[in-house]
This record gives C-alpha cells, structure tokens and sequence, in this order.
C-alpha cells in the first residue's frame, strides 16, 4: 500500500471537491446525481458545502451513481 | 481522476481489510487503534467485522491515527 502522504484538504472537502468534478464531466446537477444514487435531492449540495458527515455507504452509493471506484472521491490529487 | 474500475468489494470490506493490514503491519491491536483514533475501544471491531456504516469524519480519524491517507484506507489493492 502507498505510504500516501498524509493531505491538509479535509476528507469532506476532498469528496466534495471531486464531486464536482464528476458531475461537470457528466453535465449532471446536484439533483440528478441524488437522484441517481436513491438519495434526497438536497443531500448532494449539502455534501458540497462540506456540512454533511456522510456515511460510507452514501459515499459508495455516489460512487456507483457515477460509475468511480469509491477511493476516487477521496483522492488526494 | 483515473477511471478506477468499480470493484466488487464493498466499501466497507475494503475498510475492514486496509485497517487489519494497517494494524497488522504496526503491531497494533484494535483497541490501541481505537485509542489513537480516539474512538471507543469496540469500534474498530465492529468495523472490521463489516458491522457499522462509518462516517467519513471517522474514516478520516482513522486514517490520521495510522497517518496514511484516507484513500489508502479504500483502495482497491
């Protein structure tokens, strides 16, 4: 396993920082990426602002929505 | 962001596994992990035993008491 460095970007702000990115790739809004993943419209905004403690099985949830491997929305890059 | 293939594993099995190797590699049992991290001393128990849907703030504590980065703790490999 990669000794990867430890990041400053909180986990919060790395998920939210690449959920974004997915969804601009996709041209998907918030509410279409929720509805993907089963979950409530407004959950992904507020993952966005970084003021929800998101569950893992959320976090897998989004991840199968956009078709990623789970550790890339925690990637440090 | 590299087009990870979407494992089989769950999210939670790979957390399992990346913490008992963790641990493993330290010499560190799980209440001492559970220490470090300051959780309570059953929790990482439960996880690896696949039990509890951990929150990301958690995963991330985890991942600062192994000092590893938290994607380390949901890789595919």
């Amino acid at each position: 396993m990669s000794r990867g460095k430890v990041a400053h970007e909180s986990a919060r702000a790395r998920l939210a920082r690449h959920l974004r990115g997915e969804r601009a790739l996709r041209g998907l809004s918030q509410e279409a990426l929720a509805d993907l993943a089963l979950l409530h419209r407004t959950y992904v905004g507020s993952i966005e602002r970084c003021e929800r403690n998101v569950s893992l099985d959320n976090v897998e949830r989004l991840a199968r929505a956009l078709n990623v491997d789970i550790a890339d929305l925690l990637a440090a890059d």
